[in-house]
């Protein structure tokens, strides 16, 4: 048989990827769970009348909607806010308001040459019952731990309102039907120049003087009292110096119908990891409950590949192992065996090389490839003196250990 | 809209679900990896062709297939022991011998009636190119320590060999062709009485005195050379009660080359939790490399179901937060989240009630709804004060705490 590939946009996750995507969702969960939030699993299929209408032809076109064996028409998890909206349709038990985080793959059949993948994950936090600004400012809180928590330092979060956009629009005397356009144009201000929005605006008809109110109606702008309100709680909950409001934040979607805001990292430069905002209507929309909600997703696929990339982590472990416990020949496998027993015993993560037919050479290379930092060697002297020899695969230094002083040894 | 359900065989996990199923792979994890173990993830959607023609038609009429919008044949995860060779197939540089597992849902469209979800989770250890028992061993240990992770005390790790069952078909005259039919009766020996198997047995033809035979055969029968070492091994490695031969274990599969283990609980009997043995030609035949391999499978949606309807762990927290801090009204708001904040930073999981404007009635409901232990309020005299009331949600009992000392009280 051939040798069969992954689906395009699909990857398998080997160790060396897993210890940090492993590390990540580790970190993400124990913020997730310092702010109360529990944590929500929905299946992977969901009955295709669940997930099509909700976001437009362009979307269901990327959706993987089929008939399954039982000629049931049934689709794969398009994002996690639909099955979020159903799961707590169907469990009215849940208690309000509902804080959830749900960390599942999503899928999504997209061009695979911007870089995008077809199988990626999400990581939503959300809270759904609460019309407070004491939500949202819990959402931020959530973002910026999170950042802080995986190792970013230099990174802010930009704020903003719809209501604040909205109010842009109406002092900058611009016609209500043209407001979307407008704002998508000025949400561009993070990544174009001011001439080029401008100019782009200008293509879109609006005329020189409105373009020039619009600017200068974002120059006066201010929270409106909703978000002076979260902004104040978000402080009273330690976030301080990365908190910025910008009144030319949009984040593009249509359903946002309060704060909005979204995590830039400007150190490395890799764009925005987090967004959200709050959506009141939307949960209803979706075939949900109608509970006011705000909420943020986490770019887990991106931030995984970022620390990768840049190796954030240098000294994150490249597997779990401290040790592996070598085979010298059978005769001396059941010593070796009793060794590493102990050592787990110990809580001690050891390796037992598989095999009790091995050339030492090719065990060493085996460590040395996956990157266990010591190996013990039990020949027959060795045995005969009640000592191993420990070698630090990274120094290449190798002494002789008696066993009784080995667990300390590889404690540190 | 509608409400809409959730697919027949698939299922929501709510947040309680989840805290059992969150602490079951912790253990789990933390076992594999204390034995080196890495993980790998694979895709959830592979080409058809990678799929089919692998286990038989009727493993084919319950797999999920079907064409992608980009018209591409295609088809969701079955096992992952296909995924499994695919992956050592597409990775030739994955250090050898390979050791991972693999926790992930598999998909198969099984009839509901008979207590199956359609979407399971598979926990998977596999050694992939040793054919050394010691590597059998190892999977037998892995087994052992996971079953004593997960808190079950009474149970046993049944061990048997093909070599064993078809030394007995040789001993007791059953002609080769009758070799696995027979087998498939003898297996049962755990589940049925032994005239019951002879019944069974009468009807496929099987005469007397062969009957006869083959009991007397099992009777006899021992370890082969293979299976003593793979017994001796597990032993050095601290295995010792829980390790039993039956010559009558075959557990169905035809593709196992070696030893074949399985561990049954006896006490709550809730029957086996686990499965595996040595395959050494099957990776080749699902398109992978030619290597040997052994491994074991745990039902993890099994062991989960179990522990949680048994109440196995009692005091396994319901929620993450320790405690709920009240906001007692809007100008008071601040003063709470700044506690909050503090508590927080101290590592205390500490929920905020997402909204300022609440009775303290329903958030105290909310705190017992959730099995929050703690609760803070912060109203006007305790602010003037700097004091909290904490109060105990199993007790009842409420004291007058300084914000001092309530670190403290709440890290226990």
């Amino acid at each position: 048989m051939d040798k069969l590939q992954t689906l395009k946009g699909f990857r398998d996750f080997l160790p060396g990827k897993m210890v940090i995507r492993n590390e990540a969702i580790r970190r993400l969960r124990a913020v997730f769970e310092k702010y109360g939030f529990d944590e929500l699993q929905t299946p992977a299929l969901e009955y295709a009348e669940v997930l099509t209408g909700k976001y437009g032809e362009e979307a269901e076109k990327l959706m993987y909607l089929f008939r399954d064996p039982g000629d049931r028409e049934v689709g794969l998890r398009y994002d996690l806010t639909v099955p979020f909206a159903r799961a707590i349709a169907n469990n009215p038990a849940l208690p309000k308001p509902f804080k959830r985080y749900q960390i599942q793959p999503a899928y999504r059949a997209e061009n695979t040459q911007k870089g995008r993948y077809r199988e990626f994950y999400q990581c939503d936090v959300d809270i759904a019952g609460s019309s407070s600004p004491m939500a949202d400012a819990e959402i931020i809180a959530v973002v910026n731990d999170c950042l802080s928590a995986l190792g970013f330092t230099n990174y802010k979060i930009r704020v903003n309102s719809r209501q604040v956009l909205f109010s842009i629009m109406e002092k900058a005397g611009v016609e209500q039907p043209r407001w979307l356009t407008v704002i998508r144009s000025i949400d561009k201000l993070d990544k174009k120049t001011r001439v080029e929005v401008e100019a782009e605006l200008d293509t879109k008809g609006i005329t020189k003087e409105q373009i020039k109110s619009v600017f200068e109606a974002i120059s006066k702008a201010k929270p409106d009292d909703f978000l002076t309100t979260t902004l104040a709680y978000a402080r009273s909950l330690g976030i301080q110096n990365t908190l910025v409001f910008d009144p030319t934040l949009a984040r593009g979607l249509d359903y946002y119908t309060g704060p909005i805001f979204e995590s830039v990292v400007e150190e490395p430069k890799i764009g925005s990891l987090t967004g959200g905002g709050r959506y009141d209507g939307l949960l209803k929309t979706l075939g949900g409950p109608d509970l006011p909600a705000t909420g943020t997703t986490i770019g887990l696929d991106r931030v995984c590949d970022v620390i990768e990339e840049l190796n954030l982590w240098p000294n994150l472990p490249k597997t779990a192992s401290k040790v592996l416990v070598t085979i010298f020949n059978q005769n001396l496998a059941q010593e070796a065996l009793k060794i590493a027993s102990g050592l787990r015993e110990k809580g001690v993560n050891t390796e037992v090389y598989p095999s009790d037919n091995e050339k030492m050479e090719k065990q060493l290379k085996y460590a040395d490839l996956k990157s266990i930092p010591f190996v013990l060697i039990i020949g027959p002297e060795e045995n005969e003196q009640g000592v191993i020899q420990l070698k630090n695969m990274q120094t290449g230094k190798q002494e002789t250990v008696k066993i009784d002083e080995l667990v300390r040894k590889l404690s540190f």
